[in-house]
């Protein structure tokens, strides 16, 4: 069995810390120390992924690596914040696996490296497999992405695609395991929005990340924000192949409700939404209007009735 | 069952942040916003607790609670960072117990408001009871203290006393409940030295805290410093009642092998001892020296034969 301090020096060690990095004491003492950008907020997240509860234990390890940074990951984005550091709590079954773990921080370490994360921290415990992925991010103090800035009139729109992390699990439990197959994709690999965060500073009024299915993610930012929300499910964009994979009513359903689509909803000024859009094509992501705010309290245009929020791996939400 | 929501909201709900806390943002949101102090340095690290490894299962909820922030907060009194903020990840037992998680709560919150660190974020998820706490603290970028910095002929000290974490475990084994009990509270509740480490920024050329017994942690140290020691066993100050709780030669195992005691060990150039004993005696900290930093490579004064790190709660390093 390795020590912890194996581990991370085999698996984890990160690049050479540099000042362009902002790290100004790396890996190796009892804390890492960081250079914050002056002027700059902070912005802080943790999320842990659990196996057999927020991901298959027979997951591919690169995409459970993956995964678990971009969920986390996704939190910045929602906040239009711009990623910079993390911190990876990594606990793992007593039995090791060499080729597990270096496929697991290849998933981990590519994310890193494609987003411009510093990994700056962390443990190795014993225990059920689970990830806690501590990030970091900076923003600057009049430009956050919060949830509660939607205004009746305002535009509610997505990035992306939805439906997408429900067909792509939906397809791993029928034993699909063609990895390049765009739903198990978007399952296994999905992209955190941090660019579309990014350009979107000063133009959304409001931004949530969809993790828990669309609706009960526009239940949060509704509720933060004080207002109510008219839906056009027939607008909703649903991921590529899902309707055929699913059929058309669970593709609805998985549109609707699917968690683990990492995709943004937000809100616009109606005068913002041209050059929203125009930012996001830049970066080849499309911006789907799918309803408005209101004045009046709740979700209208689609029947609540059984609505629920995603519950992830082990959720019977799930199509 | 809680939801996750439901939980945070009952049990961890920060304090109303303010600006004072350097809380932009509070919980709620996709990510806390802080303010970090211009100039600083920002110290991070985390820590995860997991039942029947790093704890027994059945300790007082309260002592959990204030452990797993404990263990996090001395890593930031060994770098002189004064603590600000931290995140939690609570996993717990898909049964709930209210009783429970409310001491659990309170033991976590009593520390935080102890130490002036405000909790500004967590999740909470399902599985074996775990909590990763990640902690952030400041200091000026001149003044942190890393392992790094003995030089040979700096003297050798270690605040407080050694050997209570070892000590108060092998009483709870054997069956002991009295949480009063000098040793069981050494164990159960440690305190961060977060006070001492400030105090001693400037003073001491290197540290480290004694998470993993002295001798393991000396020996990191001493790789980070590139110099040896030489020990002297006798000065080694032990908790009180060891010896009449563990036998003379396990308490003194106890004081150089077992872990869990959250003392800072020290370097100081001689003539800095003075200032530094005063600092402590303010805060009504001992500081004993209990050795000497030497260019030589290696630990000398105690018989390293089958010396090894504190294994916390499983290890068989303990007495």
């Amino acid at each position: 069995m390795h020590s912890e301090f194996e581990l991370i020096t085999r698996f984890f060690t990160p690049d050479p810390p540099g000042s362009e990095a902002g790290v100004a004491l790396g890996v190796g003492d009892d804390c890492t120390l960081l250079a914050p950008t002056p002027g700059q907020r902070l912005a802080v997240s943790v999320d842990t992924s659990v196996a057999g509860s927020h991901f298959p234990e027979d997951a591919p390890a690169m995409a459970i690596g993956h995964r678990a940074l971009a969920v986390s990951l996704s939190d910045l984005a929602a906040m239009g914040a711009r990623a910079r550091w993390c911190l990876m709590s990594l606990t793992l079954p007593a039995a090791d696996d060499d080729a597990w773990l270096a496929d697991f921080a290849r998933g981990f370490h590519a994310l890193c490296a494609a987003t411009g994360t510093a990994l700056v921290g962390g443990d190795v415990t014993r225990g059920e497999l689970a990830i806690g992925v501590t990030v970091m991010g900076e923003v600057p103090p009049e430009q956050p992405l919060t949830r509660g800035g939607a205004r009746p009139g305002d535009l509610l729109a997505v990035t992306g695609a939805l439906g997408g992390g429900a067909g792509g699990l939906a397809l791993w439990r029928r034993g699909e395991r063609a990895l390049e197959h765009p739903l198990l994709r978007r399952y296994l690999h999905p992209l955190p929005r941090l660019e579309a965060g990014l350009a979107l500073r000063g133009l959304a009024s409001a931004a949530i990340d969809i993790s828990d299915g669309l609706l009960a993610d526009l239940g949060h930012l509704l509720e933060a924000s004080g207002v109510g929300a008219e839906l056009t499910p027939a607008a909703l964009p649903l991921a590529e192949g899902l309707v055929a994979a699913l059929g058309k009513e669970p593709a609805r359903e998985a549109g609707l409700h699917g968690g683990d689509d990492y995709e943004l909803l937000l809100g616009f000024p109606p005068d913002h939404l041209d050059e929203a859009r125009a930012r996001l094509a830049a970066l080849d992501l499309p911006l789907t209007v799918i309803g408005r705010f209101s004045a009046e309290p709740g979700i209208r245009g689609v029947a609540m009735t059984g609505a629920r929020g995603w519950q992830h791996f082990t959720g019977d939400a799930a199509p």
